[in-house]
């Protein structure tokens, strides 16, 4: 089991103007967590060639094992990623013949009349050096490219075929990287207990901790309103994680048995129990 | 009619990790936009003191009028926000007395039986020279500093306590500062045309507008799905500015008048039109 970076640099003034709910980086963040990797940073850009170029340029100066574009990658005179990454990279752009090869695919896919002009072309036209990546739904090719150990993905913003083409060629190699591990997802839906009266104890216990075996948070869930006597709600978050099973499970027991006697301490009531597995 | 510039600094692990979506960002960049403004960037960074330092470094750097800040305020070892900004602006973190008073408050309101013990008066340790703003639903206060410039908002994580916050202190100041204007958006849902066919035209209407007037962008919706003959669908999002109604109406008329002919002369068909005015 070895760690795993990424950071996630979303493009698109849609999603700045909150014409859009940010999907893929909550998509993309879920699937690397589950994976045992983690995201540092989100960054979310507009559409113009100068911020792509200086966002691609800050990430890889923190050196992420992985950075994860997305948006920006379609025909229109405001997709401009490839452009930016390139710049930030310091590559020249090029149309590779791969890509055109898919290209072609996919729109003899959706259409017998289509006709690959200087538009549609774009889309081939990628930063020189790079890898296209099979879209299995849509037409924009994603790309890959290998930056002095960072690992640069460019994905649409079209959440399927963003989904579709990281599922297909990244999710395998990301895998590969982090080899086996498993993970115990504990949560507890609290009554009576507040977040401050829960804090010494939690940051006592990460404190004692071997450094990734133990994530714990916890959420507010305001009160309880059935009768005069407010009560704060509380959602507690455990999560454990091991090499194999019974180490994480251990783990998560341990935990587990702490906090329910420190809320029963607390003169708190547990009363909804969630337990997820996960298993690279 | 003045332009207003943001960023959004969301801080939190649980947006990192995709257990929780950012909505935070969403409604704040919306709220922005509606009010006249634009976030030129939004970044998610973990609970971690040095991540927020750097964090709040790099986006003072940017210049932005407003940096909006929202995570980690609560009681628990992991709200390390404050002291990060702290860090950031080269400030000490010292206790203010006005928001010790609203602590005060707001925990005589929740219950009779509060003790503002060492861990709940984090909540009032703020960088020095800042304004304390008054949670009219939670514990934890915002916090509103001036730094050279940039006005620098810190808002609570849980949703309604930040809008909470930012209705009553921070949107009149921004109305204040963008003065009048008004805006018509139109939307267009199209069968048949796809966003390669409108690019260029698209570009060239964008290129020929007066700057900040016209906001013009396609977003693919797949394709129908109802005949043998698969057609594209398209949303085109038309979003026109200007100081006095009358203005707004006569571009967005202008706009929509090209786009339809356009629209026709490609053989797509508009199934469906809709339109939204906003007031500043």
């Amino acid at each position: 089991m070895k760690s795993l970076s990424a950071e996630i640099l979303c493009v698109g003034y849609e999603l700045l103007s909150g014409a859009v709910v940010n999907t893929n980086a909550h998509w993309l963040s879920q699937k690397i967590f589950e994976l045992g990797g983690f995201v540092k940073r989100i960054t979310v850009i507009g559409d113009d060639v100068n911020e792509i170029d200086r966002g691609v340029r800050e990430a890889i100066t923190r050196r992420p094992n992985w950075l994860i574009l997305s948006g920006g990658l379609g025909p229109t005179y405001d997709d401009k990623t490839l452009e930016g990454v390139a710049l930030g990279l310091e590559l020249e752009l090029a149309v590779n013949e791969y890509a055109v090869s898919m290209l072609k695919r996919n729109y003899a896919l959706q259409s017998k009349n289509y006709e690959l002009d200087e538009i549609r072309l774009k889309m081939a036209r990628i930063p020189f050096g790079s890898k296209p990546l099979q879209n299995p739904i849509g037409s924009a090719p994603g790309v890959l490219i290998e930056n002095d150990g960072t690992r640069i993905v460019c994905l649409p913003g079209v959440p399927q075929e963003m989904k579709a083409i990281f599922m297909e060629s990244i999710i395998p190699s990301m895998k590969k990287e982090v080899g086996d591990f498993y993970i115990v997802e504990s949560n507890y839906d609290v009554e009576g207990v507040s977040e401050a009266m829960l804090a010494a104890k939690i940051f006592e216990m990460m404190q004692s901790s071997s450094r990734g075996s133990l994530y714990l948070k916890t959420h507010p869930l305001g009160h309880t309103t059935d009768d005069n006597k407010k009560q704060p709600r509380l959602l507690i978050q455990m999560i454990t994680k091991g090499e194999n099973e019974s180490e994480a499970q251990r783990i998560a027991d341990t935990v587990s048995g702490i906090m329910a006697t420190e809320i029963s301490l607390l003169k708190g009531t547990i009363t909804g129990t969630l337990e997820k597995k996960f298993h690279n």
